[in-house]
């Protein structure tokens, strides 16, 4: 153990996590039948949970057991706060103290400034977490315990709520999502809500809280407490924004008259339902709308959003809103020939725009390489693998149907890229490289040509 | 005149060659039925000749009278030497010496250090051209003398090798590329030569040509020379040399059963085949099988290979083999948790990772918009559109069907796919951007959690 750098105790966790939520969800006291589940599909559900995306082979609600449903719930659970209950969860499993390296791992992934605290910083996530989906499963509660009775109902409302803001998009009432939904208020902003701010992540988080209770406490002007907000705050809150908007407006144009999904909406229900669409692609994957029969524009809309995602230290996924703000950019400050990359005033540093690249690159490369191989191994067409491996990479798990027919050499492909796309495809190739010792070695500078 | 910036005159320079070549073409003269072609077909068939792209709305040989053809070719010569030709063109045009600034351009857009002669190197560069395109003429000329006859068989032969070696990829002997010729190794790898000599770049052609005369004259070993070369003629030879094999290997893996393409070949012909499409997305255009008959992964390879295209300063489009060398190796670096990113022991600088960071990022919101509004305006599938617009964007002209049957709408979005493919999306935002005076203002560096 003492061996492990703190991105390997990461990788392991989570491949850790994977599997004994498999062998738990392979016995057969996890299925409602009672028969074992194969293998593949209880590796494939374990996969999809921990991992927040989403994609299932096997309907929710009639295949698994509360036992079963529990499992998944928990390791929603523990997937959706990602790195911080892993690595803790890790270090207390192996009962070691919690090393300098790693101590730093969590807090440079948090985005914490301070070496101070780092139990009460988990038990305060874990308290607010903790209150944020109970006020979720109090909304659904409202509208599952009439329709489902108390008990069913109120299991099914914490399920939902947990799944919601953990941004792994499962639910244990319908088979379809919440496609019955679509016209519900309660049930799309409830789930709107529980998205983007499980989306939004730590540092936003902490900056929300600490300028509600400037407001509410201490009377702080709205103004002076958004100047008092972190940069990666306003980044977060803007990009987010501005995609959420874009997509609601694009899906909006594409679908108005798509009789397959929203033509027969009223006007307020075109646009709830647009808005929905554009959010749950804030890698949720909840749908209200069948996706298979979204316009191929509203498709390729999806897709973008889906590849952008949450932002950093939420529960979501996708490269992320922070990285895509500064590939964009970095287009603006090269077409006006500056001399360094400007972000609202500040100046990139080198390695973030390396990291940027790196990140958006190697997703890039990840993608193409699990549409290909699911092109080669399974039968869907090439938009039906497209939606898929994004869904799969940005654990997503929005789906055009392909999921519940995949053969077994798709399924696997499938479990890697959620795998890989939950860990982040740069996390798994620090992991496996050297790190290059700083060596005194400076190379030359070289120009090239492009 | 004066105001003009050298990137615009390039933008401009080129404008300028498609509306004066889209009014030769509108003419009654330019069509073998003596009817003048409708504005929007001409005014497509002059961008895909000076963009060197390839797709085409008309049967070349069938549609156009040789007027027309002659047209089509001069604006595929002045179009595949690009920067050179139409910037020297348009100041001999406007009767101005060429300034500094623009000098400048040239040079640094053909990778020259010293400010020496450029009338002399623009003069080197045609009779390069000229003596190769004549090389590989009556190559064809061997070939299509015996089917066409003495005149038109000559006439054929030029047109294709200058064609091919402006990387064009439009022919006047068939009505289906090369498809014909599939078994014909003449045919193949003459054009393959000329594809591949076309997209190397004007760096690489000098620093061949010097090495060709150091073995031949000096005697020099071929190590010795190798070493010789500049940094940049090494770069493009390997990731050249990669992609080709890489290209060749996976097709050849998806096509070899496939009926529709290279079942009934035979084991060398299907390598012949694989080959020769591994080559022609090094954005040429030609096609020996079916584009609408490959499998979809062979597609989707295909399009990767069309995206990174050719070399810079050559005949061919893409966002350049150098740029895709920058990306892989930034995200090993950032693997290793280099301090700089390396490239075989040179240190990129931070512009030219910005840049290359520009241009992927502007390539791929300018093929997403190109392939959202196709799909709104016309009526493709979702991989024929994907297809149709990396193959513009690339200036590829490879087409799984869809550009004889686009709407007009659809024209129009391909045109100017296929004139921001050919100036470089970059150098479309540089041109409309305001040039950022050097302020003094330095901000501070501002880190950020991806
Ligand atoms: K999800
Ligand atoms: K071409």
């Amino acid at each position: 153990m003492k061996e492990l750098r703190p991105v390997q105790v990461i990788l392991l966790g989570f491949l850790i996590t994977i599997f004994a939520g498999s062998i738990l969800l392979a016995l057969p006291i996890a299925t409602q039948s009672g028969q074992a589940t194969p293998y593949i599909d209880a590796l494939f559900t374990a996969t999809t949970s921990v991992c927040v995306t989403g994609l299932i082979v096997e309907t929710t609600m009639t295949h698994w057991s509360i036992f079963g449903q529990a499992v998944i719930i928990l390791l929603v659970q523990i997937g959706g706060l990602g790195v911080i209950t892993i690595t803790t969860g890790m270090f207390f499993m192996l009962r070691k103290r919690i090393t300098l390296g790693n101590r730093m791992l969590i807090q440079e992934s948090m985005g914490l400034n301070t070496m101070t605290g780092l139990v009460p910083l988990v038990k305060k996530i874990l308290i607010g977490t903790g209150i944020i989906e109970g006020i979720g499963a109090v909304l659904y509660a409202t509208q599952y315990v009439p329709e489902f009775g108390i008990g069913y109902g109120v299991w099914a409302a914490i399920f939902n709520s947990i799944s919601a803001f953990c941004n792994a998009g499962m639910d244990i009432v319908r088979d379809d999502s919440l496609r019955s939904y679509v016209t519900n208020p309660v049930m799309n902003f409830t789930t709107m809500g529980l998205i983007i701010l499980g989306g939004l992540g730590f540092v936003v988080w902490k900056d929300l809280w600490q300028g509600f209770k400037k407001i509410v406490k201490d009377k702080v002007p709205v103004k002076r407490m958004i100047q008092q907000w972190r940069f990666q705050t306003k980044i977060v809150l803007s990009i987010t924004s501005f995609l959420i908007l874009f997509g609601t407006i694009l899906i909006f144009l594409f679908e108005y008259h798509n009789p397959a999904t929203m033509e027969s909406l009223s006007l307020p229900q075109k646009i709830q339902a647009s808005l929905f669409q554009a959010v749950t692609t804030r890698t949720a994957g909840f749908e209200t709308v069948a996706q298979a029969a979204l316009t191929d524009a509203s498709s390729l809309v999806s897709m973008f959003l889906m590849i952008i995602g949450g932002s950093p230290t939420g529960t979501a996924g996708g490269v992320k809103t922070v990285t895509f703000a500064i590939l964009v950019f970095c287009v603006l400050s090269v077409a006006k020939q500056e001399e360094s990359i400007t972000l609202f005033k500040r100046r990139v540093p080198q390695n973030l725009l390396a990291k940027a690249l790196a990140i958006i690159v190697i997703n890039l490369i990840v993608l193409m390489t699990s549409v290909l191989l699911l092109l080669v191994f399974d039968h869907g067409t090439f938009m039906d693998s497209c939606y898929e491996c994004v869904s799969a990479l940005a654990t997503v798990g929005l789906t055009k149907g392909l999921t519940p027919n995949l053969t077994i050499a798709g399924k696997v492909i499938i479990i890697i890229t959620m795998y890989l796309g939950r860990v982040g495809p740069i996390s798994m190739a620090i992991g496996f490289s050297q790190k290059n010792k700083k060596k005194m070695v400076m190379y030359p500078e070289q120009d090239l040509i492009l």
